[in-house]
């Protein structure tokens, strides 16, 4: 039995425009790590957190990471064990891109391998959620699951989960522009709507059934036609200076489709090359630039493998 | 040329529970069929309707197959013919199996025919459509483009017209159940809540994703899992005496799923077998026997091919 695991989790995209709350997607970069090692003395210690600016919780039981090895833990009856557990925190907090996710996954896929893979890929996800819980008050699965199983997830009912990866032969390339603002899940949550009117509603069910078969059918046209959202986007653009003029810009550069990431403040762009992917962001951080923001960019491959121990 | 062309359009199932308003699929069987000749004499003639007990209107102008004819010659600019028109009715009027559909259907691809197919089906659909503003009072495309290109169609939107094909692999059965009630259109439609709550829109969104994911990858439970509505049948089933007995022993009997078809009063099942989809459509028939209610059941499969010229 190895004694040490690395492990990495990509970033994911929450929502996908029409798919609000029940799609994700997992790209290649940027990704959190997480190292695990099996220690004499018993408990779980999460004994060091680097690239975090000391934001993160320390203590085992309030850290995502640390949360779902425990719950783990307990269902493979290892209790008496001990781990260590260093994340190395890659992706920005409060982003809209997965972070605590991404941390949750890595812990996961590192301690399975530690004791030889007792649970599939599926069987991590509940563990994942209680971390969600834990850092968002709510055990949402559309960042842990594309995160843990790459590509494209839907998430079609929570009682019982129902997680279902949606293949697509599509080559997609994603690009994320974080603008450096911070917008509170809890906030974007408040500003949606309790109803929406059965017309909109009727229109969302077109747009995300018509995502679903773009990507299982290879039809990149119907794709980018199915990339609207009439849930959460016109509330919580308000949250993001330059929103409207950011996602014009961006699909006039050739990006199939332009969101908002999760509940934001990062932007996401669907693009079928790297190239176009590259151009669409760049756009978008100009137009954050002329509101006095600055902004990260990554873009990378649709991840298709999900998370990965690494050494 | 030939001079009198005999076209089949089969019977539509318009929503599938979670695709409210967006999906439909097309059966074998039953179906209209309408007869077109060209005559000496210019102008567009409903000499005849088979079956409907004279419950049709026979002037041109009102009649769905002769609206959809009509339409077509001017799009073809072939204002100045002669046509006869004789329909044979064989779907039961205001059922939800898209009787009207099937009759313009059959004359739109009867007459197209006629001319050497100048246009394709999909060309055709805008004016099987206007016929069913005459019929229904809005335009709607959910049961006349199934019944012209065969299987599941999402009608993804209507500004512009986006309806593509739900390809499956599947071998899906259909059993109909037609209980001897009169439920009017515009009465089911105003049995409908203005707004829905976001998340029971949410609901019918994983639904319907579920959906058209399962159809598309052949997962068959996933397709079972899916067929469930929120929107309509909550409402709408109190139109149909025994509706929630029906449909719970419809599932025990082995349906994949259950639901009002169209508007109603119909029942339809999914199956996927011939022998269970019998099985299911005559447990609706006892339970609406013991409501004193008769009906007529059909069961066919998945038609694949949609409208056709069968002389």
């Amino acid at each position: 039995m190895t004694k040490k695991i690395r492990a990495f989790a990509p970033a994911t995209i929450a929502n996908l425009c029409c798919g609000f709350d029940i799609l994700g997607v997992a790209v290649e970069q940027p990704g959190d790590e997480v190292e695990v090692t099996l220690t004499e003395e018993t408990g779980i210690r999460l004994v060091n957190i680097v690239g975090d600016g000391g934001r993160l919780p320390r203590e085992a039981n309030r850290n995502t990471c640390t949360v779902a090895i425990e719950s783990y833990l307990r269902t493979i009856d290892q209790t008496d064990v001990g781990v260590e557990v260093t994340l190395f925190k890659n992706l920005p907090l409060g982003s809209g891109m997965g972070s605590s996710a991404a941390s949750a996954v890595a812990g996961l896929v590192a301690v399975n391998h530690l004791f030889g893979n007792p649970l599939t890929k599926l069987e991590l996800l509940p563990h994942a959620m209680e971390a969600e819980r834990i850092a968002c008050g709510s055990a949402h699965a559309d960042n842990v699951a594309p995160s843990l199983l790459g590509g494209f997830v839907l998430v079609r009912d929570y009682h019982p989960l129902d997680a279902v990866p949606v293949p697509t032969e599509l080559q997609l390339f994603v690009g994320l522009v974080h603008p450096h603002i911070e917008v509170k899940t809890a906030d974007s949550r408040m500003v949606l709507r309790p109803t929406v009117s059965l017309r909109d509603a009727i229109a969302q069910n077109g747009n995300v059934a018509g995502l679903i078969l773009g990507l299982t059918t290879a039809d990149v046209n119907l794709v980018g036609r199915s990339l609207k959202d009439v849930f959460a986007e016109p509330y919580r653009a308000d949250f993001i200076p330059g929103f409207h003029q950011a996602k014009a810009t961006a699909l006039q550069a050739g990006a199939l489709g332009c969101g908002i990431s999760g509940s934001g403040p990062t932007l996401f762009v669907l693009a079928t090359s790297e190239e176009l992917a590259q151009r669409a962001t760049r756009e978008i951080k100009k137009v954050f630039q002329s509101h006095q923001l600055s902004s990260d960019l990554f873009v990378s491959k649709v991840n298709r493998q999900g998370a990965q121990v690494i050494n």
